[in-house]
């Protein structure tokens, strides 16, 4: 009975149960779960009686299936009625996770002649006067959109905006959790790239950045490199840029761990999409010499025919030694592989012919280019995007931040500069100490990640963004 | 030295002073404020020391000249130091009145497993499966779009949307604070129809409701009837639709307290714009019988030069007795003046012409059509949109009652049907007994006329929306 997984809290449900009060029926709950598999994380009495207990029985399951198995084996307990079944998530889901909030109570006529007519027209007339006041007098400044038209969605693909809505209110959540930003999740009724760039456009002016999420390559170049020239406030696409991010930290820990320079190390990426492209140029901007890019066709190098314009880029930019053939000919002897590609696509064969101290970050999600625990036979350092093996190569340790830094600084652009900040602050949350072929990249968690990433990130965008007055400079003034 | 004007809350400002700490200096502080107009709403001694006092004086002025004079007679007192002086209104909109919040905390790795990946996976699995799932698992359910273009904001005219901003942001706050709805301010950076409308299609998909606002006229017929006949959700805009319901409902109570019937009642409407053609459609709706429509060329008929389309059927659908000439011709005998027009157009004779218990609905903002002391002397029943007078025609009385039922109705569109259920609901929110001449219409903070709105107009979308499914029914299912 038992499943080929382990049993996963975002598979958790919750059983409401009736038992008689006396005998064993409580600890055989217990138990049947265990047997089915499943995992008992808490056990509640929610009504005693003399004859019966109400209990409420959460547990994890390792999928939807194997949660109706669980439920199907309490059911076949003698004296035992299920009343209900709730799955955890969709309860945590039902209504959304993130609402409204004022900042002011609206208790009597004063406040609303403040927070509304008649007093709000003097906050308008100030803007009037000077449009960047918008900044400090309104929820621009917190603000960013999470933009997408559902294309690609996590590993589901193009589910459409209504679907893709929980994904973009789960970041809208995390925003705030991690970094106190008042983000608001627009989905689009459109996949045109057009149409795209003037929607977000048209809605710019109450954002203070726009995070691009999950559209599918190549549009979301376009995309991307539209809006960032057509508006004053930073667009981030966090398929790419995030993901080039954490990979960059991780990189840079990991080499550490095996004594290797970047500029020195053979790198073998592999994987030409959105996520792929955006760490190549990350790794050439961070001081990377010898990349080599392989895509399903294998090696790009000039040589290859029907090369699109993104490859024709890559094949003059990478590729120093020349490689040909397939992704089995250009591994052997490379320092690093990095896959943000498909599963299963080498074997520990292909990781015992790289250079010794060898590094290997196996991305694809859900499923990895080679499983973790394989690849360690050989690797001194294996790198995931999974929860349940060490090294996770998470987003989430860099957007929140990024944006944090970004809003801060009231910046009207992101660069690179940007990017190798806070990949740097990322990296750094490890210190020497704790760094280990186990302990490359901290937890999402880590107590002052997200802190560190944002100032790394508000002082490059500073420098970079001259002409921008200092935040603190332009919240004193009109009071004082 | 004193201000024609009251001082009102929304010219508040908080003046820190530095005092000696003996002799009378303190209360010399509230008396120079006095004389010099202003009133003095707190005085807190902020620190104490051996030889000063740090004091915060906070007082209501008329307006920002009359703030600097005030400030200025504190300057003059001796030994009273000025160091810091802060406007209230402006503070309160520091940063924004708005912010986002998550309705879980987020932990641990198992609350971020269920709120966003792998967990939410499974949520956007149930939308691909029925996309109307999307209002149960997602804040789409709770949540509308207050759209504007700044194109015709307040009384201040075409700001563009960046000065709209805190008007939208504060109507967001009073759907919050009125209505327990989940709002967000979208300004737009285009004021083309067609953008406009692309725009708002675009970005439905993630709010159960469009709340149109500000936006000027003809353009807002146009882009609210393309995005009503185009979107499965509610759209409403409340410069018009707001305005209607709350001056039905007020002139339902103004009739009862004269003894007349909306039929019979010999009605002239001042004012073809927004707000004015929306009034006059309601109030056909709800069965008045006798009204002659102006603007500033005079009466609306069918033998007038140049009416444009909106004009044609007003003059098709109303002035049965054929008045021609001006608003003068036209009012003498009328039982109702509403003017939803321009400052001081009609004098206390035009008013003693009307017909006996006559009453007077002088709505321009912040000027009306006539001053409510000099209309009072002749008419029975006075009304403004004026917080600093007797029956105050507020839409803040509609619109948050007006979306919640919407909301909860899980509606697809909005109907007339819903617009007269909400003005009966306010209108009935005024008890027979409290009913008189200076009370037609509750306060916006009536202890249940948002809850009374909110049931009638689900009920009303109900009955009119026969093909949806009662959300408490769509709420049960899946977890039983």
């Amino acid at each position: 009975m038992k499943p080929s997984t382990a049993p996963s809290i975002s598979y958790s449900i919750t059983i409401r149960l009736e038992v008689p009060s006396g005998g064993s029926a409580v600890s055989d709950l217990t138990t049947t779960v265990e047997q089915a598999g499943g995992l008992v994380t808490a056990l509640d009495v929610a009504a005693s009686g003399a004859d019966a207990l109400r209990i409420d029985l959460t547990c994890a399951a390792s999928d939807t299936d194997h949660a109706a198995v669980i439920v199907e084996a309490l059911k076949a307990v003698g004296d035992v009625a299920v009343l209900k079944v709730s799955d955890r998530t969709f309860l945590m889901h039902l209504g959304g996770v993130i609402e409204t909030a004022t900042k002011h109570p609206l208790r009597n006529r004063d406040d609303l002649s403040m927070i509304y007519t008649p007093g709000v027209a003097r906050i308008c007339q100030a803007i009037v006067a000077d449009k960047e006041d918008a900044r400090r007098l309104t929820v621009k400044r917190n603000s960013v959109a999470v933009v997408s038209d559902g294309s690609a969605v996590l590993g589901l693909g193009n589910i459409g905006p209504h679907a893709a809505l929980p994904v973009m209110e789960g970041k809208a959540a995390l925003f705030k959790s991690f970094a106190d930003i008042d983000a608001w999740p627009i989905v689009l009724d459109t996949q045109d790239v057009d149409q795209i760039v003037e929607t977000v456009a048209a809605i710019s002016p109450g954002f203070a950045g726009i995070n691009l999420e999950d559209i599918s390559a190549p549009r979301c170049f376009e995309v991307e490199a539209r809006l960032r020239e057509r508006l004053d406030i930073p667009v981030f696409h966090d398929d790419q840029h995030g993901t080039a991010v954490v990979v960059l930290a991780a990189l840079r820990n990991a080499l550490r761990v095996v004594g290797k320079d970047l500029p020195a190390a053979r790198i073998v990426l592999v994987g030409a999409g959105a996520a792929g492209t955006a760490v190549l140029k990350v790794l050439l901007h961070a001081g990377a010499v010898d990349v080599t890019v392989c895509d399903v066709q294998g090696v790009v190098h000039a040589g290859r025919e029907g090369l699109d314009p993104s490859l024709v880029w890559t094949a003059e930019n990478t590729n120093p030694a020349g490689h040909t053939g397939t992704l089995r000919d250009a591994l052997p002897g490379a320092d690093v592989f990095i896959g943000v590609s498909a599963p299963n696509l080498i074997t520990a064969e292909d990781v015992e012919k790289m250079a010794p101290g060898s590094i290997v970050f196996a991305l694809a999600n859900p499923d990895p280019e080679i499983e973790p625990a394989i690849a360690r036979q050989h690797a001194a350092v294996v790198a995931t995007g999974r929860s349940d093996y060490p090294n996770q190569i998470n987003n989430v340790l860099a957007f929140p931040g990024i944006f944090r830094g970004l809003l801060d600084a009231q910046s009207h652009g992101i660069g690179m500069e940007v990017l190798l900040a806070a990949a740097d602050a990322v990296a750094s949350s490890v210190s020497p100490d704790e760094l280990n072929a186990n302990y490359i990249i901290p937890s999402v968690f880590h107590h002052d990640v997200h802190q560190k990433v944002a100032a790394a990130v508000r002082d490059a965008a500073q420098r970079a963004d001259k002409g921008s007055q200092h935040p603190d400079e332009a919240d004193r003034g009109r009071h004082e």
